[in-house]
């Protein structure tokens, strides 16, 4: 991609409207424009990263055996009913309206619901099990205090898988699976996360476990062991900063951080209510247990812009960087810079490594850089008229800078390996 | 992907609540099922179809130079009234309510509104220009009769392109552009369709233009001349079918029709609203020109299935199938028999061909074959103990089969040469 064409170029200025690092950082480096309070438009730049943050929840949820599907935003008051969640959680964060015939709708905050009517359909016999199946698809939630950019919005992506087991031990194997899945895909999107114990709500006497980000600008409390691996979200956990860790008395702190997935044990809640259960192989009806894992491609393209920013703007690991390559042309006004320049733009193109080349004449090398480091792509590329038959290459959390041919940077990137 | 996981399987029998071949086949079949009047859930086999066709379009309105991004689809009423369309369009057909703010939002049916404001912040010259930016992205229309499956519908996939141009000159010209990368689009997914001149509505003197399939089926008008490119829709053309062409003076005909995709002139109607100008090289301000560009993905997935199916089910173009091959093992209680379909379902694999293979043990080679035909894969692939060391080969829209070896197919298919 051609800087000098790309939509929107960067703002010098953070918007004034936004407190939070991502909202400020994506805003102003061309990622996201807000749109109302907790609605973002995603720029190309934008929709980049977070097609990357998706794909690799994909990748992994489809490792897990997950089916991808999409199902509708649309529901109908009748059968949130049959789960009595049309009022209660319904009425708290649903939108729910009515169309021209008068019949009652609300907009999708999560699909047990359908997932399970779906299911009931269709699944008859333990033959018929396991099934896991998942989409990718935007929610909505009447969030009263809209804030921190894209971690607390009203219309949202979600992954959302959901389980059907035959038994309760089928179904807590699955589980431990799909916790190690998310650790997997946290890793891969450059974020360390905490495994922490939260209620299970009123479908299950288990915990449901949450995996949070620990940062100051986060905005939950979460209680954890120094040592060992105990951590419970406050809500569920009275115990004091720098108390006794249940578990291995070493000291407890209590931290802040942000929620970027969880995974829940449903039990037979749901197929209990909307009248899903198979037949086993002796022919006698059984339960089927069901759970529930979210993980927010959208709240975590913004947690990462928390977790890896600096002054000079973001630091996005190179799995979802938008371009693998920042590659900047000093000197552009001379003719055999230039044409230098897009050589080796058409030749990135032919190995099939993604670039977004900086053409423009008339920018400082200063704006250039400063325009790179606000977007923050790995690695940084410069021709000018000194680099001579050498790239200069430098990567954005470095310092130091590296020449190198063309033939060495694609052999390094090729290769996945870089010092 | 194993038949024997997928879910759900085929049904013996279409739905009794559907009349359109698209709703009752794709029901049938796997791939939707129906949620509301007008919104359906996409299953494992419908997510990968609809993904083909949306990377279609997305890769001719990629070499348009076409930029995606995707916005929201909650929508303020002020943006909206700043247009005069929140009453008129937005009364009529979108679904408008309250938030527990109480704050009006509506759900968008169209984005040119969004857009323009996000330019109106962001192009100021006419270096900025021409821009054109898409997205591909979930509309909701209150559809007062939805019906005909996929294609009139109340929640549905939409492919909307906004053009912004310095000139009428400039905007004319990406329009032609346009309507020749829809041609090919809609070639590529196996549609043939008819440019229709329509009403241009409130914004413009021009004619718009609508794509539309002749198919007894559909439910436009279109009339239109057997000899010369003369086409437009009865909406706007008074003509009696075998009347006189007024361009050739050939005889005309009015045929059913459904329309995949339309694209219009917008003049200077939204940027003038919205307050979006650029200064051209004197200095002077000068209004930006604008296009609007729609084609629907889950609309032309329907359309796809009006036209290409039989009495035994979906004929898939290859290009918008759900798996390139349909694998069906048969013998499958043979052990030599299954472990030669299995390797040549991983051979498949290691070559990057998308497999669906129906592993079954029990159900016969009819009701296999049958399940083949009604899912409509083109590319039908039998191992049998009587195929030995090749494989019998059949296309779904022929009826004589090939017996060749896996390197003589995965050549074929590589190479994309089957007669």
């Amino acid at each position: 991609m051609l800087y000098s064409k790309l939509f929107p170029k960067t703002l010098k200025q953070a918007p004034a409207d936004e407190q939070s690092a991502n909202a400020k950082l994506l805003h102003q480096a061309g990622f996201i424009r807000k749109h109302m309070a907790g609605v973002y438009n995603f720029l190309p730049l934008g929709i980049r990263t977070l097609n990357k943050i998706s794909q690799v929840i994909r990748e992994e949820m489809d490792n897990l055996g997950g089916q991808e599907m999409i199902m509708s935003a649309f529901q109908p008051r009748q059968l949130w009913e049959k789960t009595d969640r049309w009022e209660g959680l319904g009425k708290e964060v649903m939108y729910q309206f009515k169309d021209h015939s008068q019949k009652d709708v609300g907009l999708a905050i999560t699909h047990e619901e359908v997932i399970t009517a779906i299911a009931s359909q269709m699944v008859h016999s333990y033959k018929d099990l396991p099934l896991y199946v998942y989409q990718i698809q935007t929610k909505f939630r009447d969030e009263p205090r809209p804030r921190f950019g894209l971690i607390r919005g009203k219309e949202f992506l979600m992954k959302d898988l959901y389980s059907f087991d035959i038994s309760n031990q089928a179904h807590q194997d699955f589980y431990k699976q799909c916790a190690q899945a998310y650790l997997k895909a946290f890793e891969r999107v450059g974020l360390n996360v905490l495994v922490v114990e939260a209620s299970g709500g009123v479908f299950s006497k288990d915990y449901s476990h949450e995996f949070q980000v620990l940062i100051d600008s986060g905005e939950d409390k979460v209680v954890h062991c120094q040592k060992c691996d105990f951590a419970q979200n406050r809500e569920i956990c009275h115990l004091d900063n720098r108390g006794q860790c249940p578990r291995c008395g070493s000291e407890i702190v209590i931290s802040n951080a942000i929620e970027v997935g969880n995974i829940f044990h449903l039990g037979t809640r749901f197929s209990d209510a909307l009248g899903l259960s198979v037949t086993d192989e002796s022919g006698k009806p059984v339960p089927v247990t069901m759970g529930s894992y979210g993980w927010g491609p959208s709240r975590v393209m913004g947690t990462i812009v928390e977790v890896h920013h600096d002054e000079r703007g973001i630091i996005w690991p190179d799995t979802v960087a938008p371009y693998k390559i920042s590659l900047i042309g000093l000197d552009m006004e001379l003719e055999n810079v230039r044409r230098k320049a897009e050589k080796v733009y058409k030749l990135f193109g032919v190995e099939g490594i993604e670039v977004l080349f900086d053409d423009r004449v008339g920018p400082s090398a200063g704006e250039k850089f400063a325009d790179a480091d606000l977007i923050g792509i790995l690695y940084r590329v410069v021709i000018s008229k000194k680099t001579k038959d050498k790239l200069e290459v430098k990567k954005r959390s470095e310092k130091n800078t590296h020449f190198m041919t063309l033939e060495q940077l694609i052999d390094i990137l090729t290769r996945h390996k870089f010092s």
